[in-house]
């Protein structure tokens, strides 16, 4: 299994509405709302790295109100 | 009590304005003025963690010209 | 349930290590080795916002080769 | 009145103990213990520019277990 | 006298306009283009700190193309 | 040979319509791109360093899509 | 192919042993030293992920006079 | 003329001795304390970039107490 967290920036007072959107992702197993230099902690899996590469670059990253992503890959 | 600080970079020109309105939100207690990274600081308090959760997401986190937030929740 | 996410910085090279000892936490309920900016993500849950609180700052900070740690209280 | 506010990152588990030499400061006004990225905001008052200068580079910044400051000059 | 150095950030391409603007601001003595995190290094001098503040925030932050600031008072 | 390395980051979404921009500049040797803070890494070689200057304020940096760079000269 | 490249800070003084040091690691292919935020900018190749994790984690990580790293890994 | 601005964390509470230190280097023209970030802001000049390079790497690097630094070399 193939895993990555991806902490987002959304616009100002979007947040609810990023996260809803997130969760309908199917690589997207976990997001959490936080407190801090980021807004939002997200944790998806995928079956090989070419499906999490697709899921951050062509969905999460094209999502409305997502500002900024920092995408860690889970050393297997 | 809960208290929290938030830091907050506003768009370039608009401290004044943003300030003002900071000081309108009932759990907003202090807004500085600084120079460095940041541009304002400010102080907040509220009776419970869901009040000041609201205060940062729905109140502040919304105002116009609000830039980035860099939210600091108090160690009880 | 209280949840927070830390990010660790480990001395260079005792990763493993550090690891190991972050699990046998009562609070820790993951520990990623991730590439990037940081080199640990912890995901902990806690009954009261006291025992997460004790958990970051008198187990998780106090440990060997722990050099830096960011840490993400989720909102509820 | 001369502020500022500095942010603290501390020699990892040695939180309360800078605290408490903090406190014995006499132009620190503030001490508190956060989450993120650094560990402790702190506000201090000064006569002057150049009483708080000394205040932060004479005694905080050479306090044991202060491990890096960021400082912020509160604008007038 | 009263010195700052400001870090700036100037929408991309626009370097040499915003240098240009930067150069007719009356305490403004230095602009510098610099490869790196930041676009620009500007040193400044006032007679006072108010007057500083007002360079600062009146001036610059509210010239087009400023992206973004950071503000290093110097210690007299 | 002049040696640079450009980190760039894009708006979300159009890292690929970027990355095929960058490689059409005469003086981009290499493009890749990256999981972390950052979303491409560009190799640059000129001449000189008037070339390279040009290469990367008059092209890269007024590239559509283009949020953000930080240049890093390699020391010869 | 897989690609990584490591951002690296080095102890003050010690880029030039480290950079050797580095450069008798089979997978690393390219050592520059760099003016900014980092002190050498390294590209490895390796013919597996898990190649490529060991060289970061137990060749470049364990190397003496390596403050910190930063990795990014190439989308293939 | 090759110019360089070097920005100098030093060790808490050695800036007048770094400040001192730095002032007997040849290509050092200014250096001042600051508030903020980093502690001192260095501004260099050398007839080439071999001798600023020599400057940075080798003398101001080496200093007892410096502890990080980040150069922009200044655009010609």
């Amino acid at each position: 299994m193939n895993i990555a967290f991806v902490l987002i920036n959304t616009d100002m007072g979007s947040e609810a509405e990023v996260s809803k959107a997130l969760r309908e992702i199917e690589e997207v197993k976990d997001v959490y709302g936080v407190y801090g230099v980021y807004d939002l902690v997200v944790r998806l899996e995928a079956e090989s790295m070419q499906q999490l590469k697709d899921a951050i670059g062509n969905k999460i990253r094209r999502l409305k109100n997502v500002r900024s992503t920092l995408t860690m890959i889970v050393i297997e």
